[in-house]
This record gives structure tokens, C-alpha cells and sequence, in this order.
């Protein structure tokens, strides 16, 4: 399972990334590895919370998915990734204009795939590690996934 | 620590639960009691996944927001409420035509305080738990917030 | 799957629980429902910490664990249970003679398995809730595990 | 808080390391420095399941105790350290002749802070990732400490 991802794999993927609640939170793409995924997203009014603060969920949510792509670099093309649950401290309140997640697989499988994303705050002159989360993730053959429901 | 919340303050809390990004996630107060809030999400297309299902960082987010609601009704009202951290598992696909989230507190303070919440698919004639939550919260006196940074 | 369990299956599960490790942190099968199990321990000195307080990695362990046969009690005979993952809240000091854990399944499964255990610590005329946590088991068929090294 | 710690308390920190149910386990502190702790243990039977596999609750009171020891290098002398919540992920089976914990804080502060812990299986002639975790702490002065329970 070593070898590189194709051209039209990491577009497919770039693409897949920022669709239905992920296009509504704003996040995209930035950089694709196998078992490497970078997304990003410019902070506007409706992610803070009333004190001005970045809300947890937008972190929250940029770790899950970041973390699901990460693994998805990992499995052939016929496999979907579900989230089965996440974990994410928040270290510090974010504020920036921006905000940069990296994630990256632990361990892989055509089963059980575990995933760690950190967010940074990208400020004037420097990123700030600001949550930090531990995602378990499911690889899930497309035929099967009708039936989970 | 026992006394019921004022009419004042319930209308406070349901309102400022709504603001920026819970906002744009369509979130709204239901029930609120001491210890206790329910919040509730009519499903729409930008919330869910490309293959249908309702992306677990809507789910995530509630679980959280909610939570910190329910905390946010044990404190005085000088406190405000920040997240630490939280951990949420996904049971089960959701899908329905709307979710409800009910979180209680089970240890208070004002310093540490940790909560659980369930969201249920609201499904045709039934409310099916769909993810579950433990959230770890902390109590901020408001005149500390802003150092906080 | 809704088969109550047998009187051999009970005896098997509840001998089965306290070998090795479990052995060694002196916990015991007290009841065993289909989808529910309860495990106890007597507290002695090196359950403690240097404070007196019975240490977070007993309760963690106890937590785990019990959620493990939890999932046991749902699966054919000829399948075990891994721990994936957990998560673990201490909500007040533990301190008494006993500890009491009580697992129950949220989701079953013969792939992925959810449990969430409470443990109790038994003071002088009360239970108190001192630990909960939400715990990700996986059902592997004996046959399989031993390639999963 | 950016200092050395003296020898005093490194040696203090070391013995104080292996108490009551850590004693119990058999670890034991082999580095210590600001901000980071490393232990380890020599694997014996009473750390296996019945299946000759190492038990996660040894990796996770591992994991747990070394970051609260990470955590407990960088407060001042007053301060004890309390786990609030920690969370695990086993990535692999474990069953090596021994296991090493590195820990390091990701957020320090007197009141909240957060580690992560890493455990390795040490095998022939490699060390391999078994075992990652999140752990939210707490400072507490010793004079506040009684007061908590």
C-alpha cells in the first residue's frame, strides 16, 4: 500500500473534500500525501462565537474531516471512510484570520484506519497549535455502504 | 446550588445559544432546566455528507454547543463557559429529517465542570440515538475571559 | 440476537474475566445481563496513590474492561473483543473500600461494538459516580486474531 | 516557568513516580526533563490477557500516570497534579518484553493542562507504536488539594 497517489486520485480528493457541510463551513483542501491531508479555512463572522472566538465546532469539525482524508489517501478507490468517533482537546482560544489543519494517519487498514490532526491559528507572523484531536476512522467497501444504514 | 433558573435567564440562554457559527448551523434552543438543555436542527442539504448522511461535525457541534448550555445553567451569571475538550462516538448513520440533542451535567463546579450529551435522528415515528458525547468544560469568571488568550 | 444468555455462557464469562492483568488488579464478575456486566473490586493499599485516592488507571482499566465483556455478552462464542479506543472522565476523588463498574452496550455489532461504563465508589451508606467513559470494542473471530499481530 | 529542574527534584519526581498502583504495575521513570517524562516497564504475565496479548489498561494507566508526571515537571513544588479526563487509542496488538510511555505537555498553565502520551512495544530489534493518548490535567496546591473530594 506504499505507493504514490495519482494526479487523478488527489484532484478527486481535493474536490471530494469540500462538499455539502464541509463547503457550508468554508474548508478546503491545501496539500494531499498519502496519509498526509492539509485543509484550510478563512475565518469570517459566522465561525466565531459571540465573544469573537473561533467556535470548537469549526475546529472540531476540520479535525474529523481532515483526519477522514487523511485515510482516505490510504485505500483503494472502491473504500468510503466513516467516522466512528473523535477525541479533541482545545489548548488555546483561537482568534486568527485563518485556520490550517494537518492530519495524519497512525495506523492503517482496510478496517479500523486511526488518524491525528492538529489545527493551527495562522496570526500575523506565526501558527499557533490550537486542538488537537485522535480520530478513529472505518474503511468501508462502497457495496457495503448502502447497507449500514 | 439548587434554586431553578429565573424566566429572565431562560431567555437569555435561548437566545445566546444561537449566535455565529451555531447560527449558521440552524441550531435552536428546545428545553432548557437547571443542569439540562435540549437543542434541536431541521436537516438541511448543507448539512450532510456527499453520499446523503448528516455529517458527524453537525453532530460534533451540537453535542458540544449543547453541553456547554447545560453547564452554562449551573453557573452564576458572571461565568461564562469554554470547552476543554470533548470526546463524541458515532453509533449510527443519521439521516432524518431532523436531530435533537439533549445534554445534562453530571459533575458541577465552578471551576471543572463535565457533561454528557445524546443526539437522536428524528426519524418517522421514532428518535433513534444516532451519537454520544463527553464533554469536559471549564467555568470562567467573565472579568478573567479576556486574559485568557 | 436477542437470546437471553446461557448458564454455561455466564459461568465462562465471568471466570474469564479475571485472568491475567484483571487478576492482578483483584476485579470480579458480579452480574452479567446480555448487553450489561458489572464487575466489582475491593480496595486495597496499591489500588491507592500517594494521596490515599484509588489511582485513575484502576478505574480506567475497570471501565475498559467491563465494557469489553459488556460487548462479550453479545457476540457468538466464536468471536473475542479488542479494544479500539476510550475515553475516561473523573468526575470527583475516589476513596472508599469498593469500586463498582457497570458496562452496558449502546451499539452491537460484529464488526464495531460501543459500551459506556460507570463506576461507582461504595462509601459508608452510598454509591457515588467517580469515572464514566465511553469505550470502542471490536468482535474478531478467533480465527482471524491471530493474524492480527 | 522555562527553567531547569535541579537534581533534587528530578530525583524526587523519579521515586514519587513508582507509588501505590504504579508500584503495583511495575513502571518505572527513566527520563525526565521539562515538559517531558519517559517510563518504562519489563513485561511479566500479569500484564497479559489471556491470550498472551499486553492489557490495555497497563498501556493506559501508562499513559495516563506518565503525562500527569510530564505535566508535574513544569508547575512549582506546591502544586500537585489530578487527571480530569484522558483518552486511548491502541493501534496495535502489544507483546514485547517491554514497554516504553513518552510523554510531553502540549499546553502548560496552573490550573489546566494537556499531555500526550505515546507507548511503544519494545521488540527484537525495534520499538513499535502501540498505544496514543490525550490527557487533560489539573495543578492543584497542596493546601487546596484535601478540600477537592
Amino acid at each position: 500500500m506504499a505507493q504514490d497517489l495519482s494526479k487523478e486520485r488527489m484532484d478527486f480528493l481535493a474536490k471530494d473534500y469540500s462538499r455539502g457541510f464541509i463547503n457550508h463551513c468554508g474548508f478546503e483542501a491545501e496539500v494531499i500525501r498519502r496519509g498526509y491531508f492539509q485543509s484550510g479555512v478563512k475565518i469570517v463572522d459566522h465561525h466565531r462565537q459571540q465573544d469573537g472566538f473561533i467556535h470548537a465546532g469549526v475546529m472540531a469539525t476540520m479535525a474529523d474531516h481532515t483526519a477522514g482524508y487523511a485515510a482516505f489517501t490510504t485505500v483503494p478507490e472502491e473504500y468510503q471512510i466513516l467516522t466512528i468517533e473523535f477525541k479533541v482537546n482545545f489548548l488555546r482560544p483561537a482568534y486568527g484570520e485563518s485556520l490550517v489543519c494537518r492530519s495524519r494517519t497512525l495506523r492503517e487498514g482496510l478496517q479500523i484506519i486511526i488518524g491525528e490532526s492538529e489545527v493551527f491559528d495562522r496570526r500575523a507572523e506565526e501558527e499557533v497549535l490550537v486542538a488537537k484531536a485522535l480520530v478513529t476512522l472505518m474503511a468501508v467497501h462502497k457495496d457495503k455502504l448502502a447497507s449500514k444504514a
